[in-house]
């Protein structure tokens, strides 16, 4: 049998299968488990009918570039209509400045594959998302953290951080930040912090890449505002923003894009050529006649009531019987709740018991750059049903309660 | 203006868009430009009804996971369907040695990723496929060319660069081939020499990365066996098998797949997870119904039909007007129909006159390591009706007639 580390690149010899996916594996082959784990958008949701309709009449053959390879930089119409779109995020992004991507973390990928040499520092919150850890590490990008306070990251921390690693001789050229509704945290970066970001990567000479998936999926009726993006500030160009249709369309049909200074986009561009050549035709033109025929539009405010309500379900439950034993911050949108157990519990230690009873979560300490988070776990509200997930959380409750009793293993 | 250079990463710094790619930018802004440059499959011969049928029957929203996220290795049902259609190739492949990728360009990405370091040599035809070219080089490996003899590769300029390059102080771990109707030189690898590249590899402890996109769209009613894969031989795990849906169902769904060793194949999942997190749903099930319905086995002896007829439409119109000029293989099978002009023309030099006479094709250096093939031209007979081809070829002609007829520059 042939050796194959032999033969692998440093990159490949690195490389990790995520906490999350692990999850994943494990959750799938058990049954009745209720899974608070992945950050699924709720197929419950997902307008069916407009999307059959939508293919019947792509699929007419009026078109043959509907199933043809298409531009890289994405379908023409498709790069209008995200102008448009960013437009109404305050983003002004012409087309050059656009790029449709094979999903966000596509889009990530390339961002660390156009930015990052081996060694370069890349800043991240403590925690960050799984994804950006991966596409970072794959590039063997070194991730260090950045603390958050209660409105996102800490400027002060940012700030020694900087100087700390350019003092050691570090590349710090790339902070990564998700500023709604953060997964894993659930966090909002306040209005004021976003442009103090902007300041402080003006003055330290940063890249930004400000991730946003979750922006229109805020609780609060009043609250739009409160989401506008890092990049509709960014009079210099040190903002590279990515956005998806995964949690407002559908996550399967992977449509997701960046908007960037041009120079970069071409960039990108060139990069996506050598990764994909081009993302799905078909699934391009679904995106683009759902936001042309106004399905998206339409949609939206019920993805807020909808996923609110089960934000609402589980917090509820929580309090019923997990408020003395865990702390959270409620979130204003997303699809997250971000709990602290008792600082001797470990949420990977807990796992085993929570699987026992049928229901998974993430372990916190997977979004930790720097080893904490240990007390840790990240539910996610969005998929299962009110009841799954009412159900859900009385077992996580028997798991927590129970090893709470136990006398600390310390 | 932030002069962005400064953020780049080396791999980003040399980052250049393809030959190919131009090429489709010029001609696309030129009305009734016949184009012979890129490898597209012809929109006349997929099957549209079929699709449509089953895109409805996927979206009736019976399966919620249609359009949700899915596992990175690939729909499970389509993996064990790749294992049976291996199978009738003569390759052996369970489970865990298949990867479904967004088309073959992303599994030679993730192959490039995992295997090479920077520095590294991947060994490559001359001439070979720009795809392979571009993500080999994202991964700043050191592309170095083998001769080819009427049956593909040499052997003996392939042992030779071997030991060169070892003697040298390089890494030489992977070669790249593409033994069915090469990309971009149409050649088919003699069987014998297909069991001949195992011994090499296996005395050099080399890997092999066999891309067979064209295996199926052989021209000869008794070809199918000269197709046989290398990887059907590979007793030793010493071969990546990469094909894909792209020619024989169409591009659009960007549905194609890996086989590979164990081992490897978990590591390139891994690095799918960081470039994509998973191909598309929807676009996973049209293909593995288009696959279970008998739509593909009833479909690829009309494509074969189909190619063959333009291939032998071009090079009949070829025989007429540049049978004097040009010399050529007649290709048995695929898209490609692989030209030399004579000596003192350059394929390069001639395309802006070829554009204005309204006729585009590949400048053949665009394939080569060396700087080598400047006198080669790539014509793509796949997309073209056979109309267009004999118009286009009689353009061609009046351009390489009138530069013959010039006194040579030199």
């Amino acid at each position: 049998m042939i050796e194959y580390d032999q033969f692998l690149s440093r990159a490949g010899e690195s490389m990790q299968g995520s906490a999350i996916r692990k999850m994943g594996v494990v959750a799938a082959g058990i049954p009745d488990i209720i899974s608070f784990a992945p950050g699924y958008p709720d197929p419950a949701v997902f307008a069916w009918a407009e999307f059959r309709e939508i293919a019947l009449a792509l699929l007419g053959g009026d078109d043959p570039n509907a199933l043809q390879y298409g531009p890289t930089r994405g379908y023409p119409p498709l790069i209008e209509a995200l102008s448009s779109i960013l437009g109404t995020r305050g983003i002004r992004a012409s087309r050059d400045e656009v790029l449709v991507t094979t999903g966000s973390q596509q889009g990530l990928d390339l961002v660390a594959r156009i930015l990052c040499d081996p060694g370069d520092v890349v800043l991240v919150e403590l925690p960050t998302y799984t994804g950006a850890i991966a596409a970072f590490k794959d590039v063997q990008a070194d991730l260090v953290g950045v603390r958050q306070a209660s409105d996102g990251i800490d400027l002060g921390d940012l700030e020694a951080v900087i100087a700390r690693e350019r003092a050691a001789g570090k590349r710090v050229n790339c902070l990564y930040v998700v500023p709604n509704f953060q997964n894993p945290a659930g966090l909002l970066i306040g209005l004021e912090k976003r442009r103090g970001l902007l300041e402080v990567a003006s003055r330290h000479n940063l890249l930004i890449i400000e991730d946003d998936p979750y922006g229109e999926l805020y609780f609060g009726d009043d609250d739009a505002h409160l989401t506008r993006p890092i990049k509709a500030d960014d009079v210099e160009g040190r903002v590279v923003y990515l956005s998806s249709f995964s949690k407002t369309l559908a996550p399967g049909f992977r449509v997701a894009w960046i908007a960037a200074p041009a120079a970069l986009a071409a960039k990108l561009d060139v990069a996506k050529q050598a990764a994909d050549l081009c993302t799905g035709s078909l699934d391009q033109r679904v995106v683009f006649e759902a936001w042309k025929r106004g399905v998206l539009a339409a949609r939206v405010p019920g993805l807020r009531a909808h996923y609110r309500h089960k934000k609402d379900t589980m917090e509820r439950a929580m309090k019923a019987h997990l408020g003395n034993l865990l702390t959270w911050r409620e979130p204003r949108g997303g699809f997250f709740l971000w709990a602290s157990l008792p600082e001797n519990l470990s949420g990977e230690a807990l796992l085993a018991q929570a699987t026992a009873e049928r229901v998974v979560y993430v372990a916190g300490a997977a979004f930790f750059v720097d080893g904490s988070g240990q007390n840790t776990i990240r539910l996610s509200f969005s998929a299962p049903t009110p009841d799954r997930i009412v159900e859900g959380i009385g077992r996580l409750a028997r798991v927590i309660q129970r090893a709470a009793a136990e006398p600390s293993p310390a």
